[in-house]
C-alpha cells in the first residue's frame, strides 16, 4: 500500500501523502442508498462531475430494505393527503417534527423540511417515483397492497397529539406488496445513471484524503483490489449509512441496542461516521436508535393494554409501535405482555414472523397472572384500574385515546408474549455526524470542516429520538438532506 | 496571535506553524483537579520536567467540591474495612465495579483497579492523605464528621447483592464535616510541589499542537494574556473535567440531564474532551451521566416507597440514591413522591437544601391520594400491594431487602415531593475520551494518539453508567488512573 501509508477510517492520508491522483472529480458521494441517489443526482445536475463509490455490488443499501416509505405533509397537504380528506399544515407537521425529534431536535432542519416537504414529494414524483391515490385508515405498519398514505406515526396518540394537529403523513410509493423501498431505490438508481453519475460498485472507501488543516481534498478507495487516490474538487459526501452492524461500536454507543437481536442493515458499519470523525467530525447522540416490535395490525390489538414484570403498564397503547417498544425496553426485566379479552384479540399478522405467541390464557385476569406466574394482585390490579377508567372512556395514567378504550372484561382473556429475548425486535442506529442543512460535516464547535458532507444515518438527521420516531422520517431525511448535500457540495469552489 | 493562527480546542496548531517554543517541558498536565495533581505528581517522581497548566487560580476542580470519599476494597480490605470487620474480596469488588460501570463496563480498567485499589488507598495515605479508622453503619450520603468508612453504593442491593458479596467501600478522608474534597486536594497539591512540579495557575489550554498524523507535541496556553507554545517532549495529559457545564454539550449529548438544573462542576466546560476530539481522540458513553437526590438520611426513609406521576412504583428503595434518581429521571412525568407512614417517617436531613418537602398527609392512603391529585384508586393500590408482600418480609416486584420491609400502616402517612423542577437534583457528565488504563487516548479504532493522555472525567473510566453510580468512584477512579497517565507518559520516549 505505498500510495497510502498508515492511513485508514480513522486517520486519513495527509494530502502531500498523495503521490498521483488516479481518479479526478468534482464531487465524490460514499454509498448508494436513498441519500447518496439524491446527492449525486442533484450534484450532477448541478453540473459537476461525480462519481459514486458503493462498497455492494448495487445500488440499494438499507433504504431498498425498507417500506419505502416517505414522510411528508404540511403546505396544506400532498394531494393524496387531501383526497383523503387531510389538509395538513406546515406549522403541525413542524411541531410534529420537532417532538418527534426528542430534546435534541434539530429545528433548522425540521424548519427547511416542513417547509419544503410538499416540493420535496414533487420532485420525487418528478424522478418518477409513482404514489397511488389511496389512503389505508386502519394503523398498519405498512401496506400489503399498492396503496399510498397511512398513519405511520403517533400523530393521533398523546403527547403528540396535544401539540400538533394530526395527520397521516406515510407515503408509500405505488408498488405491490411490501418492500417498496427496493422500487424507490430502482427509479433512484436510473435517474443517477440518467444524470451521468460515474457509479463504482464493489468500492471500498479507506480512507479521507486531507491537508493538514483537515481540510477534505478525496478518499482513497480499494476497487479491484488495488487502491487508487481519489481527487474530489468540490467535496466529499458521505452517504454509507449508520452503525449498527458494528455491534463493537453499538456496545460502545449505545449498548440498550444491543438488546436487539435483529439490527436492520445492508452495510451499516459505522465506516461513514468514523471516516467524518478522522477530520474532526463531531457525532451527536449516538446513543439514540429506533427499535421495534411489530406488534399490530390488527389494531383491535391496540385495545389491549402492555404490562411489565411487575405487571404495570407503562405506555399508551396508541402510539407509534416503535415508541412503545422504545418504552419496552426500558422497563426492567425481560418479560412484556400484551393483554387481549375476546372483543380486542385478533391474531397478530407479523405474529408468526415476529415469535409473537400466546404466553397465558384464562376465563378470568387472576387465571391468566397465575399461569403468568406473576406476583399475586399485580396484573389483576392493573387491568382492573385500567377498566374502571376505560369504563367512563378515560385512561388517566397513560393518556390513549377513547377509541382504543374499552374495558377488557369479556373472557377468553389473553396474554401475548413479546419477550424482549425472544421475539422480533428490529433495531437500527439514530446517532451520526453532526451536520448543517446543508449537509456540511461540523466540528465539535459546530465549525464546518471543509470539503466534507454527509446526509442520510452517517448524519445525525430528523430522526433522532426512538420514542420519536415514525415511519418514513428516515427515507424522508435521507432523500431530502441527500439533495440538500448534493446541491451544496456542487455550489463549492473547487478545493 | 500570529503564533497560533486559526487554531482552538477543536483545531489543532499543527507542528509546522510553531514559530518558536516559549516553554519546553517533558510533560504537560493540564488541570489540577484530583487527576491532574496524581498525573503529576506520578510523572515527576519518574524523573520527568512537568508543567501543569491550570485556568483557575489554583489547585482544586470539581474534586475540592466533593466530599473526598475514594472507594476502595478488595484484596482482604483495607484496614479500616477489616476492623469494621469486613474481608472484601477483589473479585467481590470487580464483580460489584464491572456491574456499576453498566452495560459498557471497561473489563481492563476495573480489573487494573480491582487487583490495586489497597496499594493505591496505602499510596494515598503515604502522600499525607490521613484516614480514621472507623465505620458509619447507617446509609448516609457523606459524613458530617470526621469517620471514614460508609456504605457508598448499591451494595446490598438488588441486583448487585446477587453478583457482588456486598462490603462497605466508602472512604473518606479524616477531615471534620462534609467537604473532605478541599482537604484531599490540599494535600496532593503539597506532593505536586514538593514533586518539582512547575505549577501555571490562570493558564487555559487553547489547543493542541500536533503533527500532520495528529501525534501531540505540545499545547498552546494562554498565561497573562498572551498565547505561549508550550512543548511537550513526552506528552500531553488532560485532566480538565467533563462537559457539565458545557449546556449546549449536554444538550447534544446527554439532554435528560438538563432536567437536573443543578450542575456539579468547577470548570468542567467540556475543553479537555474537545482538545481530545480535535487530534482524532474518539468518545464514549457521551449520553451517560449522574444525577441524584439525596433523599436519605435517616435511613427509615429507606423504608418508604417511590411512586411516580401513575402512582407506581419503580425501583428498590435501597439502592444508593445516585441510583434511584437515575430512576426517577426516567419515569414519565415530573411529579414523583416518597411515601412514609408514622413508622418510617424522619426528616430528611438534606431536605432544606434538596428542596424536599411534604406534598400531602392523611390518616389513611386515600387521603393522601386525594390530596396529591393523583388518580383514585392509584396511589392506593400500589401501597395495598406492597403492604401486602411487606408483611411476608418479600418485595417480589422490586426486590428490596427484607431489612428495609414493613407494611406502611401507622398514620399518619406522608408523601414526601421530590419533584424534579423543583428539588435538588445534582448531576454530572460521565461520557469522555476512550482510554486505555494507561491513559492512552484512543480514535474511534481504539488504536493510541501518540503523545496524548487523559484521566479523570475527561476520559471515561471506572464510573460511566449513571444507574450503577457509587460515592467514591469518580475520586477512585480520578486518582487512580491519574497516576497511570503519569507513570506512562512519563516512561514514553520524547516525541
Amino acid at each position: 500500500m505505498t500510495s497510502s501509508p498508515g492511513c485508514s477510517r480513522t486517520r486519513p492520508l495527509r494530502l502531500q501523502q498523495v503521490q498521483r491522483w488516479d481518479i479526478e472529480t468534482d464531487v465524490v458521494v460514499i454509498g448508494f442508498g436513498a441519500a447518496g441517489a439524491c446527492a449525486a443526482i442533484e450534484a450532477a445536475r448541478a453540473g459537476a462531475k461525480v462519481t459514486l463509490f458503493e462498497v455492494a455490488a448495487g445500488s440499494g443499501g438499507t433504504s431498498a430494505l425498507s417500506g419505502g416509505e416517505i414522510y411528508f405533509g404540511g403546505n396544506g397537504g400532498t394531494p393524496i393527503q387531501r383526497t383523503a380528506g387531510f389538509s395538513d399544515d406546515t406549522e403541525d407537521l413542524f411541531k410534529y417534527l420537532m417532538l418527534a425529534g426528542g430534546p435534541n431536535a434539530d429545528e433548522a432542519k425540521v424548519r427547511l423540511y416542513a417547509d419544503n416537504s410538499l416540493r420535496h414529494f414533487d420532485w420525487l414524483v418528478g424522478q418518477g417515483v409513482q404514489y397511488k391515490n389511496s389512503f389505508i385508515p386502519q394503523r398498519i405498519v405498512e401496506p400489503t397492497t399498492d396503496d399510498c398514505l397511512i398513519w405511520s406515526g403517533s400523530e393521533e396518540a398523546w403527547p403528540f397529539v396535544e401539540q400538533a394537529r394530526p395527520c397521516p403523513r406515510g407515503h408509500t410509493p405505488q408498488f405491490m406488496g411490501m418492500g417498496g423501498g427496493r422500487y424507490l431505490m430502482d427509479v433512484l438508481t436510473q435517474r443517477v445513471h440518467d444524470a451521468g453519475v460515474d457509479v463504482r460498485c464493489n468500492a471500498r472507501a479507506l480512507a479521507l484524503i486531507a491537508d493538514e488543516y483537515n481540510a477534505v481534498h478525496g478518499v482513497v478507495v480499494r476497487i479491484d483490489g488495488s487502491e487508487r487516490c481519489v481527487r474530489a474538487r468540490r467535496g466529499v459526501v458521505l452517504c454509507a449509512g449508520g452503525f449498527v452492524m458494528n455491534r463493537e461500536m453499538v456496545k460502545r454507543h449505545a449498548p440498550h441496542l444491543l438488546r436487539s437481536q435483529h439490527p436492520i442493515g445492508a452495510v451499516d458499519d459505522g465506516s461513514g461516521i468514523l471516516l467524518g470523525q478522522s477530520v474532526g467530525g463531531a457525532t451527536i447522540n449516538m446513543s439514540e436508535g429506533f427499535v421495534t416490535l411489530p406488534w399490530y395490525p390488527p389494531e383491535s390489538l391496540i385495545k389491549g393494554i402492555f404490562v411489565n414484570e411487575q405487571g404495570q403498564r407503562f405506555i399508551n397503547e396508541d402510539c407509534y409501535h416503535g415508541r412503545v417498544s422504545q418504552h419496552i425496553l426500558q422497563q426492567r426485566g425481560n418479560r412484556i405482555f400484551l393483554l387481549v379479552d375476546g372483543a380486542s384479540y385478533g391474531e397478530p399478522e407479523f405474529g408468526k414472523f415476529a415469535n409473537i405467541e400466546i404466553g397465558g390464557t384464562g376465563e378470568t385476569w387472576e387465571e391468566v397472572e397465575k399461569e403468568l406466574d406473576l406476583p399475586e394482585g399485580t396484573l389483576t390490579a392493573t387491568v382492573a384500574l385500567y377498566n374502571r377508567y376505560a369504563a367512563q372512556g378515560r385512561d388517566p395514567l397513560f393518556r390513549k385515546a377513547a377509541k382504543w378504550l374499552s374495558p377488557l372484561v369479556q373472557p377468553p382473556f389473553v396474554a401475548l408474549d413479546c419477550r424482549i429475548d425472544h421475539c422480533f425486535y428490529a433495531s437500527f442506529t439514530l446517532g451520526g455526524l453532526d451536520t448543517l442543512p446543508t449537509g456540511e460535516v461540523l466540528n465539535a464547535d459546530r465549525e464546518p470542516i471543509a470539503g466534507l458532507y454527509a446526509a442520510g444515518r452517517t448524519a445525525c438527521g430528523l430522526p433522532r429520538w426512538g420514542a420519536g420516531y415514525s415511519s418514513g422520517m428516515s427515507l424522508g431525511d435521507a432523500t431530502f438532506f441527500g439533495r440538500q448535500a448534493g446541491s451544496s457540495v456542487a455550489a463549492r469552489s473547487s478545493g
